[in-house]
C-alpha cells in the first residue's frame, strides 16, 4: 500500500511539507498549486528535494473548469494546460487532477466534455502525462462520480482516467458501490478525507471541516474496500482542507495524518478479510480496555490532593519504593500522587492507566500506529508499563487486567490494608483539550484503545462555549469526555478553565456526601436556583429535593435512569466527581454542567485582548 | 426607546452581565433561564441588584414546548410554567418568553395550540404575568411569526401576545411588512439580532453566528421600522448568541452591543422620516470621509521606516514643533513617524487620520455612538484632532478636508519642501485583527465613519487562513480590508503574522519599482514560480511578463481593468505595499497574498500548542 498526502494538509511552506511529509512515512505527495507558485525553490530544486527525501510527486492539482466550455474557452483551457505540463516534465509529475468544472462550464453534454477531455489527453500524452478527472460534489453539471466515470468512458483515451474522492462521493451521499464497475486501470488516483455530519452548504463543508480518516463519521473502510476490489494499487493520497491543521506545527500533523491512513488500512484489510492483497496488514488486536487502572496526579506537592482523597474515603495503600510516588485507593479506584520531577508544577492530571487482557498485544499495535512512547525510569524488581503519550500531553498507561489488584501495585509500600468504602472504580475521566488537539485526540483513543465516539454536546459556561465529545468503550467501562474549551481561556492559560477531572462511580452516594461533608470535604456548592429548577424540570418528592440541596448533589434523568454527583473544589488544574448511576442512565450530566462552570469560575473573569 | 438586551449575549456570571449591561447603558435586560439557575445569587437579591443598577428585568425566557401536545403532556407544562411563574414574582419579571415547540409537539392544529396558550395565559394572569409567543424558525409546526400571530388572535387572551425575533423571520426569508397587521398592543416582544449569509441549518446557524445589528447582512433597519409603524414602544432587545462573544469581555461587549443600537436607532429614524416616533433620534450626519489624511507610524526607533519611505520618494516635510515626531510626505501621502512615549515599541501602525468635510459633526457622531475618545496633548498654537479608539487599539483621527494641505501639517518645520514623486496618496490601508474584535471593527467603522462591506474573502497563507472583509466608502477614496489572523498566529503573538500594512497609490510604478530598487530599497522578492503561473493564467506578452519578473511586480487583472504593485520587507509590524490601478479595478491583488504571505513568513514556522 502507497500513501501520499496532499500538501494543502499542512502548514508551511512547500519545502517544509515535503520534509514533514517524508519524516512521516509517507511514500508520496499531491503538489497542491498555490504552495508551488508561492515556494521560492524552482520546480527542478523541489523535485530534487523530494527525490532526496524519498517521495514521489504522485499528482499536480489542480485544474480547473477544463471541460463543457465553448470552442473559444476551450482554445484558452489548451493553452493554461500546456503551460502546466511543461512545468509538471520539470517537476517529475505525471498526473494531473482535473475538476469538474464548476465556473465556466455551459454545455450540459456528456459528449462534449469526453471530446474535450480526449483532446486535452492528447496534448498531455505528449508530454508523458495522463489526466485524473474528478466530479466536484459541486460541481456545475458534473457532480457525481458515475457521471465522470460515463464522461471518462466515452473520451476512451489512455492519459485520461478517473480520481475518486471520498469526500465527493459520501457528502453527497453516494453509493460507493458503484465504484466496483470501474476498471481499476481507469481509476488514475484515491483521494481520502473523513468529515464530520454537518448541514451547511457543501462548498464550505469541504474547504473548511475535512478531517483525516477516522476522525469523522464517513464509512470510509467500505468506500476503499470497493476500490481495493476493483484491483487498484495506487497511492490512498490523503486531501484534507482543515482551518486548524492549515495553521498548527506541519510535522506534527503530518505523523497524525499518516497514523490515520495505518488505522484505515487495518479496517479495509479487515473488512476485505481473505480478500485482501497481501499488501495491506490489519493492525495487531489488541481489544477494548476492561476498566481505568489507574489515574496519576502530579505535582510538587500533592498533599491537597491527598486531603481531598482522605476525606472522600480514600486510604494510602503506600509510598513507591524507589520513587516519591504514592497510592491511595478506594475499592478498585486508584490513584496516583506523583512529586517526582514536580518543581513547580500545579496538582494536574499527568497519566492514567487502563486494564487489558494482553498488555503485549497492546503495545504492538500502539507502536504499528507510530505513537509516540512514554518512558519513565524502571528498576529491576519493578514492572515496567508500557505507555504512549496522547496528543495532549497525557501519558496512557497500559497493564494487565487482574481480578484483584495489578501486579504493579505491590511496589508501594507501608500503606494501610484495603478498607472498603462508597468508592468503587473510575467512572470517567474528563479531559479539557486545546482546540488545536481535538481531532488528533479522538484518533489516538479510537486507533490505539478501540474507543467510539459516543456522544456529542455543547456546554455553554460563564467563560464560552465547551465542545465535548464523549469517547467509550462498547460496555462503558472506559469513558473519556473530552472537551474543547473555548481559545480565549487557552489564550489566558490553564488556571481560567482548562482544568480535568476523575470521577468515581459510587454506591449510596448520599452517605458518602454525607460523612465527606461532615469530615471536613470541600464540595463544589449548587446554587438554590438549581434545586428550585429542577422542581420545575422533574417531579421529585419535597423530601428528595430537599436532600440534593442539603448535600449539594447534582441530578439528572433519561429514559433509562438517574445521576446524582457532586464536585469537590479544584486544587491546581483538576478536581474530582463522585457519581451513582441508577439504572441504564448513560449520560454525564449535561444540565447541571453550566451550573458546575459557573460555579467553578467564581472570581475568574473573561477577559479581553487587544492586539 | 428602551433598550435591552439578553443575558446569553454576554459572558461571565449572571450578576457580572448585569453590571456590564448597566455599565454599558441599556435599559432592561432578558434574563435567559440557564444564567439565573447557575447564579448563586437568589432571585430576591438579583432583583435588587438590577433595581439598584437602575435596569427592568424585561422578559425571562426561553419556556420551551408549551403547545400543539396532548392533554397529559400539557399537564406537565403547566405544572413547569406555574414553577416558573412563581420564580418570576419573586424576579420581578412580569413577561415570559414561549417559543414555538420543537420536541413534543404531536398536533398541528391553530385552534389547539391557541386553546392551550390561553390556558397557560389564564394562569400566568393570576401572578400577573404575561406570555409572549415567539415563532422559532425551526419550530416542528409553528415556524412563521404569521402563524405566531394567528395563534395569539385566535387564543384571544390579554396575557398572550407575540414576540417577534428578527433572526427567526428574517433567515426564513420571511416578508416582515406582515408585521404592520398586528396590533401594537399584541406585540409583547422585540428581539434583535443580525447575521451573515450562511448556508448551514438554521439551528446552527442560530446559536452560534448571530451577530449584532450592523454586523451582519439582515435588513434590519426595514423590519425594526415595520415594528415602529404598529406603534409598537416595547423595548428593543438584542438577543445574540455567538461563540466570540460568549467568551470575550462582558463590559467590552455590552459597550459594542450598545453602539449597535444605536446605529440601529438611526437608520430606522431615518427610514420613517417624519414617521418617526419622537422617542427615536437620528444620529449626526458626518458624511463619509473623503480620503486618508495621514498614517502615524509609531516606535521607539523609526529610522527603518524613514529609510524605506526616503528610498520610495518621500521626503521629510518637518520636525513637529514640540513633540519627537516627524512628518514626510509624497503627493497626498502624508507619514507621521511618532518617537513619542514608545520605549521598547516596534514600528507598528498606530493611527490614521481621514479627512472629512465638517471634522465637528463626526466629533458629535462618534459621541453620539459611544465611542471611546484617543486623547493626545496640544498647545495652544497647535491643531488639536478629534480622535476615536478603534476596536483593536488603532487611533482613528479626522480633521477638515483641504485642497492644499491639511492645517496640522504647518506644525512641523525645518523640513524639505514638497516634491513630486511617483507615489500620490494612501490607496488603503490594511489591519490585521485578532478573531475576538472583528465584529467590534465592523461595526466601528460602519457606524462611525459611515463604510459598508465591500468584498470579503479567505487568503491562505502558510500560517493558517487570513479571512478578509473589505470596508470601503462609497467613492473608495477610503478603503480599509480588516482580516483576521489565525488563531494560533495570534496565540504565538504579533511578529508571527499581525503585520499590519499601508499601500500607497502610484503612477508609473514600473518607473518607481526600478528607481526604488537602484537606490536600495528593500524589496519583498516573488518567486519564479509565480510568474510562471502568471504566464499560464493570463495571455501577457512575454517583454511584459519579464519586466513584472524584473521589478518583483505582482499583477492581477479584472474585467474593469489591472492591478501592478510590489512590498516592501516588513519592518517591526508593518510595511508598504505600493499599487497601481489601471481602468476599474477593484480588488486587492488576492491571487497574490498568498504568495506575499509565503515570502513574509519565510523562517517563521507555525508552531505548536501542546496543554
Amino acid at each position: 500500500m502507497k500513501t501520499s498526502i496532499a500538501t494543502v494538509c499542512l502548514s508551511g511552506t512547500l519545502a517544509e511539507k515535503l520534509r514533514a511529509s517524508a519524516a512521516a512515512g509517507f511514500d508520496g505527495v499531491e503538489i497542491f498549486e498555490p504552495d508551488l507558485v508561492a515556494a521560492p525553490e524552482s520546480p527542478q530544486e523541489l523535485r530534487a528535494l523530494a527525490a532526496r527525501l524519498g517521495l514521489t510527486i504522485d499528482l499536480y492539482q489542480p485544474m480547473r473548469d477544463v471541460e463543457g466550455v465553448d470552442e473559444e474557452t476551450f482554445g484558452e483551457v489548451l493553452r493554461r494546460a500546456e503551460a502546466k505540463f511543461v512545468l509538471m516534465k520539470t517537476l517529475g509529475a505525471d498526473l494531473v487532477l482535473c475538476c469538474s468544472n464548476v465556473a465556466t462550464a455551459t454545455i450540459d453534454d456528456d459528449e462534449v466534455s469526453a471530446a474535450q477531455l480526449r483532446r486535452l489527453g492528447d496534448i498531455a500524452a505528449r508530454y508523458g502525462i495522463r489526466i485524473a478527472y474528478e466530479a466536484l460534489a459541486w460541481g456545475r453539471y458534473v457532480d457525481d462520480y458515475r457521471r465522470s466515470w460515463r464522461i471518462v468512458e466515452l473520451a476512451d483515451h489512455p492519459a485520461v482516467g478517473v480520481c475518486l474522492d471520498s469526500f465527493h462521493i459520501l457528502s453527497r451521499g453516494h453509493d460507493p458501490a458503484g465504484i466496483e464497475r470501474i476498471p481499476a486501470e481507469k481509476i488514475f488516483f484515491l483521494q481520502l478525507a473523513d468529515a464530520p455530519t454537518l448541514s451547511m452548504d457543501v462548498l464550505s463543508w469541504s474547504r473548511h471541516h475535512r478531517l483525516f480518516p477516522g476522525e469523522g463519521s464517513f464509512p470510509l473502510g467500505d468506500l476503499v474496500a470497493h476500490v481495493v476490489r476493483t484491483g487498484y494499487d495506487g497511492p490512498w493520497s490523503l486531501e484534507v482542507f482543515n482551518d486548524t491543521f492549515r495553521q498548527t506545527d506541519p510535522d506534527r500533523t503530518a505523523v497524525h495524518a499518516r497514523r490515520s491512513l495505518r488505522h484505515l488500512e487495518d479496517a479495509v484489510a479487515r473488512r476485505l478479510g481473505a480478500q485482501a492483497p497481501a499488501s495491506l496488514t490489519a493492525l495487531t488486536e489488541a481489544g477494548q480496555p476492561r476498566d481505568i487502572d489507574f489515574v496519576e496526579i502530579k505535582a510538587e506537592d500533592t498533599s491537597q490532593v491527598e486531603a481531598l482523597l482522605e476525606l472522600a474515603g480514600f486510604v494510602p495503600r503506600g509510598r513507591h519504593r524507589t520513587k516519591p510516588v504514592t497510592l491511595w485507593t478506594c475499592g478498585r479506584a486508584r490513584v496516583v500522587l506523583n512529586e517526582q520531577h514536580a518543581r513547580g508544577l500545579a496538582s494536574h492530571l499527568s497519566a492514567f492507566g487502563v486494564a487489558i487482557d494482553d498488555p503485549a498485544t497492546l503495545t504492538a499495535r500502539a507502536d504499528e500506529l507510530g505513537t509516540p512512547r512514554a518512558y519513565r525510569r524502571t528498576y529491576a524488581t519493578e514492572q515496567s508499563l508500557d505507555a504512549a503519550l496522547a496528543p495532549d500531553g497525557t501519558e496512557l498507561y497500559w497493564a494487565a487486567d487482574a481480578l484483584d489488584e495489578p501486579a504493579w501495585v505491590r511496589e508501594f509500600e507501608h500503606g494501610t490494608t484495603r478498607v472498603a468504602g462508597a468508592v468503587d472504580r473510575v467512572d470517567h475521566i474528563s479531559l479539557t483539550l486545546p482546540w488545536q488537539v481535538i481531532e488528533e485526540s479522538v484518533l489516538f483513543y479510537r486507533s490505539v484503545l478501540g474507543l467510539s465516539v459516543t456522544g456529542t454536546t455543547d456546554v455553554p459556561g460563564p467563560q464560552g462555549l465547551m465542545r465535548s465529545r464523549v469517547m467509550s468503550s462498547t460496555d462503558r467501562s472506559v469513558r473519556l469526555p473530552l472537551n474543547v474549551a473555548p481559545p480565549a481561556t487557552v489564550e489566558r492559560g490553564h488556571a481560567a478553565g482548562l482544568a480535568q477531572h476523575v470521577a468515581f462511580a459510587c454506591s449510596g452516594i448520599e452517605d458518602l456526601a454525607r460523612a465527606a461533608r461532615v469530615r471536613g470535604l470541600d464540595v463544589l456548592p449548587m446554587p438554590d436556583n438549581y434545586y428550585d429548577d429542577l422542581a420545575a424540570r422533574f417531579p421529585l418528592p419535597p423530601e428528595r429535593l430537599a436532600l440534593l440541596r442539603e448535600l449539594d448533589l447534582a441530578y439528572d434523568r433519561d429514559e433509562a435512569g438517574e445521576y446524582l454527583h457532586f464536585y469537590t473544589r479544584t486544587v491546581g488544574e483538576v478536581f474530582f466527581e463522585f457519581v451513582e448511576r441508577r439504572g441504564g442512565y448513560d449520560g454525564f450530566g449535561a444540565g447541571s454542567a453550566p451550573v458546575r462552570l459557573t460555579a467553578q469560575g467564581a472570581g475568574v473573569r473573561p477577559g479581553s485582548v487587544r492586539s
